[in-house]
């Protein structure tokens, strides 16, 4: 497969990739030799006490983490903290379906879950870092579906959680939303069933998709205000030709669906055969809920729902206009929210020991 | 072009083709000999006083009023009143882009606005019917953009008017959601520009657009708290494909197109130079704005930010977890708060007399 710019480091800035070796997918097979993406930001103490693991969204990477939510002027603070932002499987960057040597073989490119990802972070954190325990993992969106997911998974190495727009068990609107999102790029006759040549034979696909995420990933509010005059464009259509759609058409398809069929499907509940609230119950981090006021697709009430069944939990909304894209951090309102919230979180005693149940096994689903 | 079964009086039940003449067009050129499909129900009481106009939605026809909203048992009944529903032109029914003799003809329907509707409307239920005065104009969606119209461009012959899930001037939001409809159509290429020889070419591309009406139509509860079992549909998918799935694709996607690019224009401040507020000033008839308050895409918060801006006007949501297409009466409740309202807004006196701007021009675009 040629080439796609887009992933490589002189787009993306550096990152290492780190091999963990074979991954036993959750819904069965194996693959082979998985690379993830890791950037690192700081020192890993003596203690090996100050981890942050950041965990990546549907099309994001490690670069708008970098850029907009970590230094030392945000909570994500590289002089305290060890951080480490691992790219999900799929995303174009750790290991993922436009790396195959022919069309075919990356439109083959297996299934993956949510908890495929959080396996393979462990395996990376615990093996090449020797992180044991995270005093916080974060992550936006899918993100927040890997955030829940170690929480509920392995609760006794995260100290702290924060979800930021995100859910624990993907909803049914969710679902179907992310279906027509596929469906944009699925229906691209020259997408080929995955089998095109270059992602650039998709463009026309790549393109109806990212007018998808225009209607939904902002709010009726932020188009009604013409927020995005203040971000520099003075229409709408220069808005998302200018910015949404050059953002997805230089993505892969497969890339993308890989995502997409991943966040159609995190659940928690996997591993307490579809009980939600037990999933939920076995959360013992200090965890911080956290949707955006006017997502559109995950939005406030059903995150309030999730925290509620969390112990030791507070839900914390953060405004803005901009909906669910607002993780982009549109708005300086928007980072600064985040930043309060999440210094607090971090600011909180939380001890290894002290640790509700330190008896949970990490049995695989459940 | 064959014969589409779903736009006939077999499926839609009886309704009368009147031609109304010629109809200059907003956007220039002439609709030559418009017929409009009007059912009426009641009979018009010699004073002619007792006149109701209902107005048709994106993809609606006069036989879902007929068989949910109207009859003895509603607000809208005809032992009372002369309801007169006319169905918008583009539906199918009235004048549409599907009836031309051929795939050419039928790709070059010029564009329809709002407008040109009410217009036609107006030079019916005069010189047909010899109404002047309207008790009561209603509609939904598209209809209460129609609605609108009516009582900023004929104040003097509105005397009551009741908008339900829409909006007088259309959203930026809701122009990028009605887009992708568009394209979804658009995008299949037996679409071929609009020049195919029978919808059912055009199958794949109807049905996307079915299932992004799926996506926003309704809402995040409505799935959530799986509302489509109460309906009688096990599954999502069953409802879909059961419901949404087949009602969509049963159309002509000119007709719909013709629909979306009038429904993604629709606004009142045309007559007055883009002044929404002045627009709305000069309405004169006793106004209740109902939105669905779950309504994704006419959200609460936008219908009442235009009905502060009518003098005589209050705010009645209903409360439908169903959202949008609640429009379709998939809950008894949805219709007891409808006839609710209306019924009350039927027993308010106003008389013609008592307008405040009698003096007000029909003036052409203000």
């Amino acid at each position: 497969m040629p080439v796609n710019e887009y992933y490589t480091p002189e787009v993306q800035g550096p990152y290492e990739l780190i091999s963990i070796g074979d991954l036993e997918l959750e819904e069965g097979g194996v693959l082979k030799n998985v690379q993830l993406a890791v950037a690192t930001q700081g020192t890993l103490s003596p203690e090996r006490d100050n981890a942050i693991l950041v965990t990546t969204w549907y099309s994001g990477t490690h670069a708008i983490w970098r850029d907009v939510y970590i230094g030392e002027d945000h909570a994500l603070d590289p002089s305290k903290y060890f951080i480490v932002t691992v790219n999900q499987i799929g995303n174009g960057l750790s290991t993922s379906p436009h790396q195959a040597s022919s069309p075919d073989e990356a439109a083959a490119f297996p299934h993956i879950r949510i908890g495929d990802d959080v396996v393979a972070q462990e395996r990376l954190l615990r093996e090449h870092f020797g992180i044991t325990t995270l005093a916080l993992v974060t992550g936006g969106s899918m993100g927040a579906q890997q955030a829940y997911e170690w929480a509920v998974r392995f609760p006794d190495k995260v100290l702290r959680a924060a979800a930021i727009a995100g859910t624990a068990q993907n909803t049914p609107h969710d679902f179907l939303y992310t279906r027509t999102l596929m469906d944009e790029i699925r229906s691209d006759p020259r997408f080929a069933d995955g089998r095109y040549a270059s992602h650039t034979e998709v463009e026309q696909g790549l393109r109806r998709h990212a007018r998808n995420w225009g209607v939904t990933g902002f709010s009726t509010e932020f188009w009604k205000t013409q927020h995005h005059r203040g971000l520099g464009f003075e229409t709408m259509d220069e808005f998302l030709d200018g910015f949404l759609e050059p953002y997805f058409t230089a993505m892969d398809p497969n890339d993308l669906l890989t995502m997409a069929w991943k966040w159609q499907r995190g659940d928690v509940a996997r591993h307490t055969n579809g009980d939600l609230a037990t999933a939920l119950g076995r959360i013992t981090a200090r965890m911080f809920v956290m949707p955006i006021s006017e997502d559109m697709f995950f939005p406030v009430r059903d995150c309030a729902a999730e925290q509620r069944m969390i112990a030791d939990s507070e839900l914390r909304v953060i405004d803005s206009v901009s909906g669910h894209l607002g993780l982009f951090g549109l708005e300086p309102s928007y980072i600064e929210q985040v930043d309060r919230n999440l210094r607090e979180l971090l600011a909180i005693p939380v001890s290894a020991d002290a640790r509700r149940w330190t008896d949970t096994t990490d049995g695989y689903l459940g």
